[in-house]
């Protein structure tokens, strides 16, 4: 445990997924679903997006323990054309369920060169690259886009009634790394504010307003009001689309009908969790070309568009994901960046959950 | 021919487009394939996307006399996976090879639920949204997206590595007009500097930088530069992620390597088009969920949407497309908006061609 700025540390991964691994297993989870759970969160963190790391674990513990989550859930296979599947996710933990429907995907794909799943019944799915990555990994093209709770304004409006709903896409590259495409659809995501009132920091400006429509510095109200879209109409309309995709076309709930917690269920008197809906693409890149054919032109288009020169005030120029793999070296060598309040979150868990607290140990060494 | 602003003049939809057609035939399209690319354009200009309209007219006749487009191209597809075409688009008209390609897509994802088409050796293919309605209009989500020339500056360069790449989406919607999101990943679609330059006009602050990388309102000097990614490094990203889908994946080219003219590729020594590549995809909504209450559920997320407060300023809240159709509705009724500058464009043609000019006639009355 190493003190690496005013208040994070750095902490080896896997001892943290452990830790969430055992944590997940005490409210319930099997020991398979545990695992993916932890290693979706881990994998956030070691690329750097702390928003969607560990952070979450107490907020998942608490999801599962008030029932909220399904931690035994039936997931079905409601309908296959071939190309396109739907599958019921019962309302289990959103990693579990993506991992079995992007498994799906990617088989099928690889039969007959792309497929789609359509998720219904499912909840927070982790980072979308999680999913992607699973592609790339394999040679293939993946994409993915979930819905999520109501944060944030559309275009024109100062009510929260679309989701920061993120996508992602991942492809394969050469002697590059895979090309990762990771964003929400709002300026930022917003576990970076969530983050901010743990740390009981203030946030830029333009990140989010205040519940009267004008923009906040001022976290707590952050959270309160609305994200706002990144590129105004466009990011906006790109949400509404994967809202309309992910929660409308799936079956799912949509707007301001997914929700957030188990006190909002038990307040609309819905026994249900959230209720959000994903799309999960594959494409197999080699019926359309030989796959070191594609990776060396994958890597041509990145090293020519690295080259080029530099806009006033840019220190270099970064292709999606590329970001992502400095912080994964960093976080293999000196272990993931987690703050002072999700250390203090965890520590609380593991003395609640009787689970050995390998941070605590680290931190009295 | 209505005086509409001070220098934009309504015409009837039917008489630019029949107008289009003969010019098309004149320099050696098939009538069928002149009708296609005439109504690929005037559907933009009814829509009120006139940097996609007729105004294209003059370049279009251009690349085909100068045999930078295949004016009778052997369109021929490579690979069929079932659920992923790959389609040669032999240098024709872009909207006559995506045509194609779009058919394709939505008799195969008809057949099993969901299907691509990846297209390389095209060409400029108008609106984006010409295909994507071609879904919506009989039921099924639609998904396209295009590579372009090398006109914008990824984030943290001055140089135009990339293209403005565009993509769309189509969703049926019931008692709304459908949804379509039809978007560059520029701030603007570089036709609009086009226009600017051909009216004589300065452009907004933020659309584009010159040469040096320093923001211009001057269109020659945008043209000379490169226009600037929405929302930053996200826009940046989606737009070298759909070069890497349309253009690397497809087998076509990709960045610098998309040809603009018949005069840089003479200078370039090659002897070919633009080499643009495109990708089809197509959702059958009907395996997932039946089509009325699909259409419903999508109707009553427009109409949550639509009825949430107003932001401060802001004067209604627009889902995506909905500008479109009420520009198509004013076309319909009053005629399509052209420029002077366009109008004077397609009557030298006219006579250039030998074309009786139904707009001269109207101008005349």
């Amino acid at each position: 445990l190493t003190l690496a700025s005013d208040d994070h540390y750095r902490v080896p991964a896997e001892k943290v997924k452990n830790l969430c691994n055992q944590l997940f297993q005490k409210v319930g989870l099997s020991k398979q679903d545990a695992e993916i759970v932890a290693d979706n969160l881990i994998f956030a963190d070691i690329r750097g997006v702390s928003s969607h790391g560990a952070t979450r674990t107490a907020s998942y513990i608490n999801r599962a323990q008030t029932g909220f989550y399904n931690i035994s859930p039936n997931i079905q296979i409601l309908e296959d054309k071939g190309g396109l599947i739907l599958l019921d996710g019962d309302n289990g933990f959103g990693a579990v369920i993506s991992k079995v429907a992007m498994d799906l995907t990617l088989a099928r794909a690889k039969e007959i060169g792309c497929a789609i799943c359509s998720v219904r019944n499912s909840n927070h799915f982790g980072a979308a690259s999680y999913y992607t990555t699973m592609a790339s990994r394999i040679d293939m093209i993946g994409f993915c886009c979930t819905n999520s709770p109501a944060n944030m304004a559309p275009y024109g409006s100062k009510n929260s009634m679309i989701g920061t709903n993120p996508f992602s896409i991942a492809i394969p590259a050469g002697e590059y790394p895979d090309v990762v495409l990771d964003i929400a659809t709002s300026i930022v995501a917003r576990g970076n504010i969530i983050n901010a009132v743990k740390e009981g920091k203030p946030i830029p400006d333009g990140w989010a307003i205040d519940k009267e429509g004008y923009i906040t510095n001022d976290a707590e109200l952050a959270l309160q009001g609305s994200v706002l879209p990144f590129g105004g109409y466009k990011g906006s309309g790109i949400s509404i689309m994967i809202d309309a995709i992910c929660g409308v076309l799936s079956g799912a709930e949509f707007g301001k009908h997914i929700l957030k917690s188990a006190g909002e269920a038990s307040i609309s008197g819905k026994n249900r969790g959230s209720g959000i809906g994903h799309l999960f693409l594959a494409i197999d890149i080699s019926p359309l070309q030989e796959i070191n054919l594609f990776k060396s032109r994958i890597d041509q288009m990145i090293s020519e568009i690295k080259s080029a020169e530099l806009a006033p005030n840019a220190s270099e120029i970064l292709v999606p994901g590329e970001l992502e793999v400095r912080n994964f070296q960093n976080s293999k060598q000196s272990g993931i960046l987690l703050s002072e309040a999700t250390i203090s979150e965890l520590t609380e868990l593991c003395k609640l959950f009787q689970v050995g607290n390998t941070l605590e140990y680290a931190k009295e060494m």
